[in-house]
């Protein structure tokens, strides 16, 4: 099943699941999220990845749902890994994006759901339990939801890199040479901002700022910041201008133009 | 008149105030945050300086109240300079602290409202008006309101380098030589965030990360979070060891262990 295969009907019962299994990650996060004791293990044996109860439990409630709704899906999860599917088309779950920022309070975390086909995420979900904020993407949907109502997601029109915003969650991004080309961007943007997490992501489809440039992400990192991107009329690629859903380097930007200029930039030589 | 001059219903007349303040500059900044078409106009000559129409109509309501309730108090504020006065005591406002974050969406601004004596300042408040946060501390109050309720605002016991979180606004912090000593504090630190403005020193006040350090700010962009966090158990003080009301170089610590042992790193030789 590719996602032209859907029905109208399936379209509304998709963007209503999103909203569940958002609603139950969100009370799994929020019963955790700057409780006094918070734990957080290292994952891996170098570097710091935090995973907190909170993380398991919120992929867990998304888990059980999708198990009793849709058997046949796929499942790729940050916390608990690839599940198989026969329906050709594969949920894509990141239960806390930004663990580093919910381990310090920050609220620029988010939950991250994702639904894509062989062609990609077609389906996405950047939810901010703590503000409330819900960013709604694809299947002709472009939306916040938040405690000001609902606001149509819409990527701004800024073409010169000059007058152009951009994040990236660590200054200490990629290699040494990925550090250089994101370097060469930056020099050129008008404001260059860190520590948003999925949150910059939301922003720009919001059409707040302009650019997100990352590099060593993870597939379940950027599936559904593509799908609410490219609703409110943005563009993810990798740093090739090829598909970015596998993860590593990311490019997102409000337009095309502004994607080819920043696109030439990462590639020209340093 | 000084601090130990004031009656305990001073203390609460000042407290009440504190919220009609923080309340009327929250109304002028949610006007205009996230507007279509907001304008940043550039201050300085030379880098990124936007002030928007938010920041001085949320100064000019601050300062509508103050001159009808205190009108012999000093005001010395972010858009509209110093006042002079005669009581002995001023006001310290920045109606936006974290302007760059306010024009790209970010929820991590924030209104900055000190009382100072000749000591400098003993009330403060860190107010988020988009998340509804109000951090307040002085006079024997350390709390939050927010959407959550209330809650006491208390810095934590992290005494060892390598089990603190520590934020900062910039990379790019200060000088090359505050870099340098910027660095070797970080590279001390469990973990380091940006981008957060004064959302990190009420972050630290309550007791989710552990330091804060930073260079080149005004005395506007310090004197409430030294209220709140000192009210909160914690040091804020500059990179010599000394007051930090004046602005500059700063160091905030959730214990004075701490403070001790980042001090000593920002002081060796590099």
């Amino acid at each position: 099943m590719r996602r032209t295969d859907l029905t109208l009907q399936d379209h509304r019962d998709l963007l209503a699941l999103c909203d569940r299994l958002a609603d139950a990650a969100r009370a799994q996060t929020l019963r955790h999220f700057r409780a006094p004791g918070l734990t957080a293990e290292t994952k891996l044996a170098t570097g710091f990845d935090p995973v907190t109860v909170a993380d398991r439990a919120a992929e867990a409630a998304i888990r059980e749902i999708l198990a009793a709704e849709r058997p046949d899906d796929a499942i790729l999860g940050e916390e608990y890994g690839p599940s198989p599917g026969t329906s050709g088309l594969q949920w894509v779950l990141d239960p806390i994006d930004g663990t580093r920022a919910y381990i310090s309070g920050t609220t620029t975390w988010g939950v991250l759901i994702a639904l894509a086909d062989a062609d990609g995420p077609f389906l996405g979900v950047i939810d901010q339990p703590y503000t409330q904020e819900r960013f709604v993407g694809g299947l002709g949907v472009a939306e916040l939801h938040g405690p000001r109502g609902t606001v149509a997601l819409q990527a701004r029109g800024t073409t010169a890199l000059d007058q152009a915003i951009l994040f990236s969650t660590f200054p200490e991004i990629g290699t040494a040479k990925e550090r250089t080309a994101f370097q060469r961007v930056s020099q050129a943007c008008k404001l260059t901002r860190y520590g948003m997490d999925c949150y910059a992501y939301a922003l720009l489809a919001a059409g707040h700022i302009d650019l997100v440039i990352e590099a060593g992400l993870n597939s379940y990192d950027i599936c559904a910041p593509i799908a609410v991107i490219e609703a409110a009329g943005g563009i993810v690629t990798d740093w090739q201008g090829g598909p970015a859903h596998d993860g590593g380097q990311v490019l997102a930007a409000a337009n095309g133009p502004l994607h080819d200029a920043a696109l030439k930039m990462l590639q020209s030589p340093s």
